[in-house]
């Protein structure tokens, strides 16, 4: 087959932009084998076109008026590695609108205004691609939509924020979270302002767009309940050691009958879960289904040339699917309630401190009994003037936990409890033989 | 966009076939939304149509002549779960001349006739895919010819034989080789006759497609060099042990210098190694590349119901890209050569049983340094009339560390030696953290 050229633009030349543009330039030749298409980018969108770059572009190729984008009818696809929500979400309408593909990077624009970027794509019959925006280069958006087609997938587990899962790697060998944090934005893993990472915000993102190509259903950033790992000290760090866990923020997204859940939280994981096992600034996503038990992809989920590589990949499947129709745009084909308030349900842990005394225990066994929450592991050990009692519970209502250790709280014999964190132990599947 | 009808032919319908028909029927409203075609099966080769089935086809789909399959022009794709080289090939020749796509979940075929194959079907300009040939659901393929396109994946290790990971990781826990090999008889997880899984044959035809489609250059069954599990003892696990590894049959594939080095072989494995951590019957394959880094998938690496979600993974995408060249066919577009015998290098692990006196250590210590081996951990201790000696080198060259044992084999103070095994405790990526 005859060698096609292909025109591509992108919106940002950025340390990704870059990237796209070196990586596209080295690996012509293989793209051109594997595809029979010839990329090469023609424009990049930036402020300063005189800004000292990584991988300077060619002459002529960096501007700063978007028209040039826009109106160019021989660039069929753009590359949209700028970053932010506006003037972002409108650069990408238009284009799209324009009957140009687009592949983004972009996890807040896609977690923010999916349908209307997805609608206004699907009107104007081209493809919205958006691999690069979880995870960078672990390809598992094109997994989801492509590869697990027929394998109703239920639950989606991610450690998605490789700055937080340093932060708590380091925490576990010791370190303050200050100290920890400090490390993270030495050795470039953690922004100078790292408050999305912190704040569970960018985990977040990352989940709704993952639960919606998972479930079909739109779930955007405000649908997901996420906190982050300000809250976490050295003493939920000595608990989960002492359980043998450790502590992950986890993003949760499940299907429950007919609802979705999506949480982004620390929680306590078993050392034996295959999450426990990722370290440093590594993601790891699992998906859950009933025609492929468990698959895991994980891979470094940030970084320029590997959010470069996914960027990429996206904008061959464009090339190689234009006209076909494959896939349908929108993963989004249903809508599908979110889980109420306090509906969820997990196992939790939590820490209780109470005068150590006859009484003191089975008063709390008695408040979390009546509300149907059972005792899976206790421990007891002394502190201080009192004792610490560790509880974690088998699986059980949020909002029947938090109204129990809100009659807790109340009562004379403790002092404090921690926040509940839920506990991930089991795999969500019977076995790892098969069928 | 209006839903188009895809009549689809499979060759076989045993547990996969059925399998697939079973899940085309039921996802078929999940498969028309995400794709706008609505695929089902029409017609299924089989031998007896009058056994019994898992989920018996509809009236008139089975049919013991070819000619139904291979001469209906309505039938665009057929997917070969029937297994077996010939009369396979064959079968599998003609459809792909006859312009029909082929989805095929046979490694043994794919790993010997890949060559043959695939220039037919470029010929014929269709599309052969083997997604279901490789780790059954986990996406291997796609996701190194798709989503890898520009990463230069420079290694692939992969714990791809789940019979073999399963008898190992029983081993681990006391259990005797025939013990954990009856077990997992028992457990449905070895066939009556194990020999292909445990020879190493299974895994190495999957390490060859998928150093094939790593590489872009033809690796067949016959290049690469193999050695089964059936050589381990009792004594093995317990030196594993003794240095804080595993031992687990694990497939490498490396580009070396423009050589292509692929090997399937019981290793030793840090127990840190993610490698390490894939308990019982699980898959799991790492993919080392310039863009990536690393991307690991881990999953269930066989099964009727996971093998038919991937051959339907590629019908769908063979119905989603047809007419539009993506991808080219043969990712083999180059030829290399493959890394003489020898020429392998890893560290390696070896036992010795040697004569508890004076300068028996330092003759072997001047043996290996004569062949530029040098010592990385040595472990002695009191072994009945002798002592054990436990040595893992540095990297080594494979030939240079043969010709030592040789030499070694022959000192008076040496009464036996192990066959050496290879080392796996780097991650052959620096750092964890992201540029």
């Amino acid at each position: 087959m005859a060698s096609v050229d292909v025109p591509v633009a992108l919106l940002g030349y950025g340390t990704v932009g870059a990237a796209v543009n070196r990586l596209l330039t080295e690996s012509a030749d293989d793209i051109e084998r594997a595809t029979g298409h010839r990329l090469r980018v023609v424009k990049a969108l930036v402020r300063d076109p005189a800004k000292e770059r990584d991988y300077p572009a060619a002459d002529g190729v960096l501007t700063t008026d978007f028209a040039e984008i826009l109106e160019d009818p021989s660039i069929p696809v753009v590359a949209e590695v700028m970053g932010g929500v506006e003037p972002t979400g409108g650069y990408v309408l238009d284009l799209l609108g324009r009957g140009k593909h687009v592949v983004s990077a972009n996890k807040q624009l896609i977690a923010r205004r999916g349908a209307e970027l997805f609608a206004t794509a699907s009107s104007a019959g081209v493809q919205l691609r958006f691999e690069a925006s979880v995870c960078a280069a672990i390809p598992v958006i094109k997994v989801l939509r492509e590869s697990l087609v027929v394998s109703n997938v239920h639950r989606v587990l991610g450690i998605v924020n490789g700055t937080t899962n340093f932060v708590l790697t380091e925490m576990e060998g010791g370190k303050s979270y200050d100290a920890a944090l400090a490390e993270a934005q030495e050795r470039g893993f953690a922004e100078a302002d790292p408050s999305d990472d912190v704040s569970g915000a960018d985990a977040a993102a990352k989940m709704a767009i993952l639960a919606t190509v998972a479930f079909n259903s739109r779930v955007e950033l405000a649908d997901v309940d996420y906190s982050g790992i300000v809250s976490i000290d050295a003493l939920d760090v000595a608990a989960a050691r002492q359980l043998d866990m450790v502590i992950r923020l986890v993003g949760a997204a499940r299907l429950v009958d007919g609802h979705v859940d999506v949480t982004v939280q620390p929680a306590f994981v078993d050392r034996q879960h295959p999450l426990a096992k990722v370290d440093g600034a590594f993601n790891a996503v699992m998906l859950q289904g009933d025609a492929i038990r468990e698959i895991t992809l994980e891979g470094p989920g940030a970084g320029g040339i590997e959010t470069a590589s996914a960027v990429i990949a996206d904008i061959t499947s464009v090339i190689g699917t234009m006209g076909t129709g494959f896939l349908q745009n929108d993963a989004a084909w249903r809508e599908l309630p979110m889980l109420p308030d306090g509906e969820s349900r997990s196992p939790y842990y939590v820490r209780l401190h109470v005068e150590d005394r006859p009484g003191a225990l089975a008063r709390v066994a008695d408040e979390l009994a009546e509300r149907e929450i059972s005792i899976a592991r206790l421990l007891q050990h002394q502190n201080g003037h009192g004792a610490a009692l560790h509880v974690v519970t088998h699986e059980a209502r949020a909002g029947s936990l938090a109204e129990a250790l809100q009659a807790v709280g109340e009562l004379a014999d403790v002092y404090a409890r921690s926040i509940p964190r839920p506990v991930i132990s089991d795999r969500g599947v019977v076995g790892l033989g098969w069928a």
